[in-house]
């Protein structure tokens, strides 16, 4: 299944898309949140789309996509998982996973705009493959990982290098500013993708391809990030770890460019999609 | 008003503590949640209890406490906020606040045990106030500040000292493991307390003091910091911000002193009232 999340900021209304048709779901009357993933939604959801399949309305193209996920409890984010871009920041690839948190406040649709933060200089960005929890994990074994996974999606780690690397510490000051994590546009259950360890992922900015790279780099791959994850703290449904980027972030540019207004950043992986974010400055509401 | 939440974990109720009486206040019907700072729950709370004062109904003064908050969407904390802990780490005061993150899964009861992880050598210990934030904050200023506050509580920071400095980064990684985030007694409000800059904090290892400061060395005021973390994440009501530890955690000793099965920790602030943690092993349920 790929489930999206359509309609007004904060207000989205769960759907699915059924032969690239995007199709309204919302009289299975719950949002893809906590509780959907922790009672078996993803199962339940499947059987009222196989009842309803020839009801449900159809939705506009162009439709608002919110993230495909409900505001989790928690976004987990695996630094330096790739070594060319570990190279390219000038880091060595850790022993072992580095983790930092976006804020969840930073979650918007995949075509919403980034908003470059008040006195930001350094804005960048960074795709990269998420994945979401679909049972709570503690402790779990790698073999066992794939049981806790609900499904994956694109996501651009957008990240002010200087509030990341240059304001004290630590990196989470420059990850979770409003709108740095546009989610979506769909969350593909496992089924959909064939080999999640060998999708191409790429990012463009005004055109220009800047990333391109495929998931086979993956340093740390995805049941051992769960498992390893869950060592530290407990993953609940809907939670979403984002694994890393490959080379070609801005900071690793000389000298780097960064983002400004008006700039238009797209981005893709094999399996999950498209998204498309326009850069706008800060402006109080 | 002094706010608590009591009865089993995950389904604790509201109450209130009316000279040093609690009481159960679960005909409010509304958890102390986000939704609750958000639609002026405090104010709707105080005039609940000025109606129904006379017919609350007593609970056990040992009955058990949860976090006084309901799950937040984050818990932000700043990390050598106090000179003297700073420099038992062996670190420099920073030019600005250190933020981390801990995840929310964190959060038990101010009297819960706290469960040293699996494989955990290096448990420790932090004293600290936090503040909750009562409504939505951005770029807010620091004079303003004190309009997003809901009120302040007692905090165990407690932290896995190799899991947080020697894994590979960043700290968040040592500070979000199940229970490392006793909350409470209660959420005092704002007028409760006389000076939050003049507090004395204070914690205890089975009977031996431990850390013993005053809020009043705090390097970066409450104040500051509402406005400062603003800056960078929007901050949302119910969300935490614990403020940093004075000298005395187990890190700071030569050789340092980390928890075992068994030890008990109690810690206190002054008009925030105390708290007791029995540590036990990590056992598979």
């Amino acid at each position: 299944m790929k489930l999206i999340r359509h309609g007004r900021p904060e207000q989205e209304q769960p759907g699915i898309i059924l032969n690239d048709r995007k199709y309204d779901v919302s009289t299975f009357g719950e949002d893809y949140n906590e509780a959907f993933f922790a009672n078996n939604g993803l199962a339940r959801l499947a059987e009222f789309v196989q009842v309803n399949e020839s009801q449900l309305p159809e939705l506009a193209d162009d439709v608002r996509l919110g993230s495909p996920v409900a505001r989790p409890s928690k976004i987990v984010c695996v630094g330096l998982n790739y070594a060319d871009h570990a190279r390219e920041t000038g880091a060595t690839p850790p022993p072992e996973p580095v983790l930092f948190f976006k804020s969840t406040t930073a979650l918007v649709g995949p075509n919403d705009a980034i908003v470059i933060p008040k006195n930001s200089v350094k804005t960048d960005w960074e795709v990269e493959l998420a994945v979401v929890i679909g049972q709570r994990a503690s402790y779990v074994d790698e073999a066992e990982a794939h049981e806790y996974i609900a499904g994956y999606a694109l996501h651009n780690d957008v990240s002010e290098r200087e509030f990341q690397l240059e304001r004290s510490g630590t990196w989470d000051k420059g990850k979770g500013c409003d709108t740095f994590a546009p989610i979506g546009p769909w969350l593909a259950t496992p089924d959909e993708i064939p080999d999640v360890n060998n999708l191409r992922l790429w990012l463009s900015v005004n055109g220009q391809m800047m990333q391109d790279g495929t998931t086979a780099n993956l340093i740390f791959r995805i049941p051992f990030l769960v498992s390893y994850i869950s060592q530290f703290m407990t993953l609940l449904p809907g939670d979403i770890i984002s694994t890393g980027t490959p080379a070609g972030v801005g900071l690793g540019f000389n000298p780097p460019v960064y983002l400004k207004p008006g700039d238009v950043v797209e981005l893709g992986i094999e399996g999950l999609g498209t998204s498309r974010q326009q850069l706008k400055a800060y402006a109080k509401n």
